[in-house]
């Protein structure tokens, strides 16, 4: 059932790259509730293919059509599900590929899995495509959350070895980019009072076309996509996420926690290779007394000086903003001939990946941790 | 049900530090498999408390009683229930926590979630003492999963800015310290027959005290542990860990592949905050010409040159050795005055951490990663 | 998640009797399944509305699109997604209900359960349209269980106090409408090997327009229905259903049994209000002695003399034809003035149900039951 | 995960009638609940062995111990497990049984599932036995559902062909034994203010020895299942059940459903063939004018002036009591002698089943009835 995710809701997504429409069913959402289909929409092209000059060129529109569970625009309580038609697809693209899988790809683990009827054109069920519905998904439930006051922000951490400057944290909650990490934090999640958030909370992640906090460094990631393009390869990056406004003591310890929760669906976006919360790596590197979060109060509320452990202890917020940040490894479909295999032959064989392929899939992939983030909250929450 | 895990085998695991008893209850294994009790005990001492001078001086035997699921050595095909009675717990040392949470523990997010009634003493059920039913079930389970031919290999990568040496597939194959990781994974599983390991493979998670691959490392990692503790301090490292004999094809996409499921249950283990499969964060930096794996033929066998993707594409297993790299965070109780809050009279406080803690617990999680890493995939090859 | 189903596969069912269209995912289905397009449509004609003169008015074709989980005809391993669009809505007609709920109808408890946003046209998510998903899933997995040697039959056993007469077992294994009951259940299950099938099994629900084992019968209880009709009312049934092919030792104790496996999803067949298996409540008349099927051998294989237990004991499958009854209520959406309250002014009413409605749905529920059936089964032996 | 039950609070039970314990983990029951153990273990009384004539000469305390998850007698929030200890086994009694199964027992049945290697003694897990854990957890939740103004009530409906006589809703409500059945109900259930309970409900399963309304029906049941027992002999019978107090709205549609809920955990309990809510198969007898049960007001609240559909429409309370009946087969474990198979030589063999038994289980299945309703509720409206 690996293509469902959730307990409190539960989201099933279904397609191939190219098969006849792809799409999502969405269930658990209560009735009444207000859809902005154009929000929505905007959310959505976050993501669209074609936007700019690195990502590929197959344009689709991407517009979801909703079959169930709404009543005008709004929702009435029973799953909903809606479906893009697939309009733009080039299989004879991808024949080469039927016998040489692509190395990185998931075609030859595919293969083996479902044998000889796989979809193997356009990576079928593994294409980056299936995220569209989970941006359907997941762009439904950013407007429940934030009817809750919560905010979810997102931001290009680093492109090959190219890093963004600042904070995010406390860029999002309006320092700007010099603002130190110790300013971090500051505004506290209540959840229960969107009043609370009296300071905007700016999203880098929605801004611009190209998601960081430093232009300089967006415009050098930029450059390094184009030249890795211009020689026929690929690069990856970081995404980093900041949720705002989760008020302590949601999730559970264990299994089910805000933790686990999250990396269930973040290892769900295809190129993900890893995942750290607060410090992460850099806290196996610390000593307890570098790495503790010193409690203190602030206008009679609780909170930490520091935010090494990305708002989440034992499983459960502690009322900070969660922070993580995600691998994308490089998209493995490049132009640069490869070494494979042929499996029809079971001989060596090598391999020019035919096909459209985003040179960096980070910037598109930066709604889909959103969308990821989003459902994982809401399930949490929704408990 | 944040206490519970897996599909097609569900674990339950109860219990608090200091309550009568802590255990687990295991569904899904199959009527007719022998235990071996004696080498289970010897997987539980490697978890045990008190073993060396880095460890919590609570010394407990932790000696698994089974009440249900086996007939003489041999399961019987229904719930497998174990129970550890707790006997030394001093729960007095915990009466300060009541109201002053440790910095960087679930003291307070406990405190949140659950109200006064909370089980605090001894950290309750977010203590590391709840791994000891995760080995119980896990230790089972590797029985089982050798008995298929899939051995899971460990050690300690690094604590603090000690790292150890060499590369662990390549040690684990039997090269040595000084293999390179060029050399890493040329034995494929096969998952039938366990035959196919014709050479043996070394568990350095196993052997010895301090399970590194270069002794040298190992000591200084000590050195580094025991100066912690004489500061009144911790530190903490990561875990790395190579699961052998895992035949392609196992796994599936999206939200339960085999990085979904591992990540579910290594996020369970208390003080995780990263988690990396292959190459993991380093794959950001790379283009897809470096990080892709070349397929090629190996006595008439599919093999990747390289291992990079740590044996996973599409969350489906390609044949080659599963890996990835766990951060645990520095035990957050250390002996060092903290700045915390008193809870009940909502004032900044000082705090002194009581009792009696690991300056580091990274050694003790090693054989919790194995069970882990036993639970999640045997859970999938199950299915 | 109520409009989910199963652990090995999963269903899920979306869409209101007006929405745009209604569907079904289908996940767990493995890859390289020829589905036999032609047969699935007969099998959905059986549903379908407007056949004879005691279902609705309300003509659709019901014809399901396939958007994924195929490529021709043959499954790829990916979750099938079917789209069903609604075309012949008069929603009109259900702008009373909006105030006015139908006496025994979800009208009331869906308003209390959803609010003002529910969607009451038509009877919304509670319709019976919606078992036309449910037979597109069971329709595809009734194929694969055929291919197993698992054959489903059914019949309408009876309408009002109009009973079937014969055996249904007896007569699905080809002896005819006297066969006596003792016959019942010589050819076993085997389940691997469908050739054990030497003689063809009959299912006397894809027979005829009336699926009844006598044709008087069929008659008999067809002109209760026209009466009722004509009355402007309604009237209930029982269907059986016995299942062949089932080999010894599928199923589990407890919660997981074919009991409870197939209760679950029977009581989610709409106006569904009671189920036995075997000889059900007839067997808390009896004596252990009357009651128990004693044990003997046919042709060196174990068989039960009798088949009181309905072919499951323990939860767990004896090699018998399973066997149940599932009791259907009248429509409840009957011509006949009744007595009802205005939700909007709260004051008692009186309602004159508009709209068309089958007099008694039992006949279009006969295929649902094998439906769900085919499910449930798929669910426990895929496990 | 046979043995597991529930979405939102998760029962796991374990053990074998004569394994070293029985017991369960009862997972997301909140913390601070106080928990009356007296009062539990009055309740887990009722289903104990030996209170009478007509039950198991077997004897067992059957006193849970509760190893975590209660601080004193306070729920913590973390999973509660409590167990059994076997002391009164008598092992040798089963020794026939591993070769001969009882007819209409699960003998063979478990023998097919798990081999060789399952645990026949004592019935194994398929005893009658671990409905003692059942009974702690549905014990506790029936403690939290009072506070709630959830009240569950049963009685013995019938043994054998001897009926009881009256109304068991309107018993419960106080109106006594000659309570028409059309004052079933008065009483709607609010769940948020059990002020709203003027009268006190009378629950008859709790009342006397034996169960039933008339204090004559009950002589004669007893009399019937003496005289049974005499002829070494057994008989089945039917437990009914009545829920008030639950508002309306409470539910899912589907799959999901309270009919459903309650479905599969009933089926749950051994010897359990047949299910019906409301007037159920009688319900498949009438017609829809007949069945319908019409809205009124009372006091301003909407009721139904009959409760036909036992408070259940689209698988959503509408605020009547919930009520349902469960058949119960007659035990299969009866003196006399009866014919079987030995599974060892493949021969047709006498059986004389030893050992201790229940000539009717049907009154100590009476409070399993109302533990296994508490715990699909709780689960239900937990959620």
């Amino acid at each position: 059932m690996s293509s469902s995710y959730g307990k409190n809701i539960k989201l099933t997504i279904f397609g191939q790259s190219h098969s006849k429409g792809i799409g999502m069913t969405l269930e658990g959402i209560p009735a009444g509730k207000k859809i902005d289909f154009e929000k929505l929409d905007r959310f959505m092209e976050r993501r669209a293919p074609g936007r700019n000059a690195f990502s590929t060129t197959r344009k689709e529109a991407d517009k979801p059509e909703f079959l169930s569970g709404v009543v005008g625009d709004t929702t009435c309580g029973t799953p909903i599900a809606a479906v893009i038609m697939n309009t733009n697809t080039r299989s004879q693209d991808y024949d080469i590929l039927k016998d040489i899988p692509r190395p990185g790809h998931a075609d030859y683990t595919g293969f083996i899995r479902y044998g000889e009827n796989r979809d193997y054109t356009g990576g079928g069920h593994f294409s980056g495509r299936l995220t569209a519905p989970m941006c359907i998904a997941g762009g439904i439930v950013l407007q429940l959350l934030e009817e809750k006051g919560i905010r979810i922000c997102t931001r290009i951490a680093s492109i090959g070895g190219v890093k963004d400057e600042g904070d995010l944290t406390a860029y999002c909650l309006g320092g700007g980019i010099d603002t130190k990490a110790d300013d971090a934090g500051t505004v506290m999640g209540d959840g229960e009072n969107k009043e609370s958030f009296h300071i905007d909370i700016v999203n880098p992640g929605a801004e611009g076309d190209f998601p960081t906090i430093s232009e300089e460094s967006g415009r050098k990631m930029q450059e390094l996509i184009a030249e890795k393009k211009a020689e026929g390869d690929s690069v990856g990056g970081i995404v980093e996420c900041a949720i705002f406004g989760v008020p302590a003591g949601i999730g559970d310890p264990m299994f089910d926690g805000i933790e686990n929760k999250l990396a269930q669906i973040i290892f769900g976006i295809p190129a993900v290779k890893g995942l750290e919360f607060g410090n992460g790596f850099e806290a196996a590197g610390l000593t307890g007394s570098q790495n503790n979060d010193a409690f203190c109060l602030e206008n009679g509320q609780v909170k930490t000086r520091t935010n090494n452990c990305g708002g989440i202890l034992g499983g459960i917020s502690d009322g900070m903003p969660i922070t993580f940040r995600v691998a994308f490894k490089p998209t493995p479909s490049i132009a640069k001939e490869q070494d494979s295999i042929n499996l029809s032959t079971m001989q060596e064989a090598k391999l020019v990946v035919p096909g459209r392929h985003d040179p960096c899939i980070v910037p598109r992939a930066v709604p889909v941790v959103e969308a990821a983030a989003a459902l994982a909250l809401y399930d949490i929450i929704n408990a």
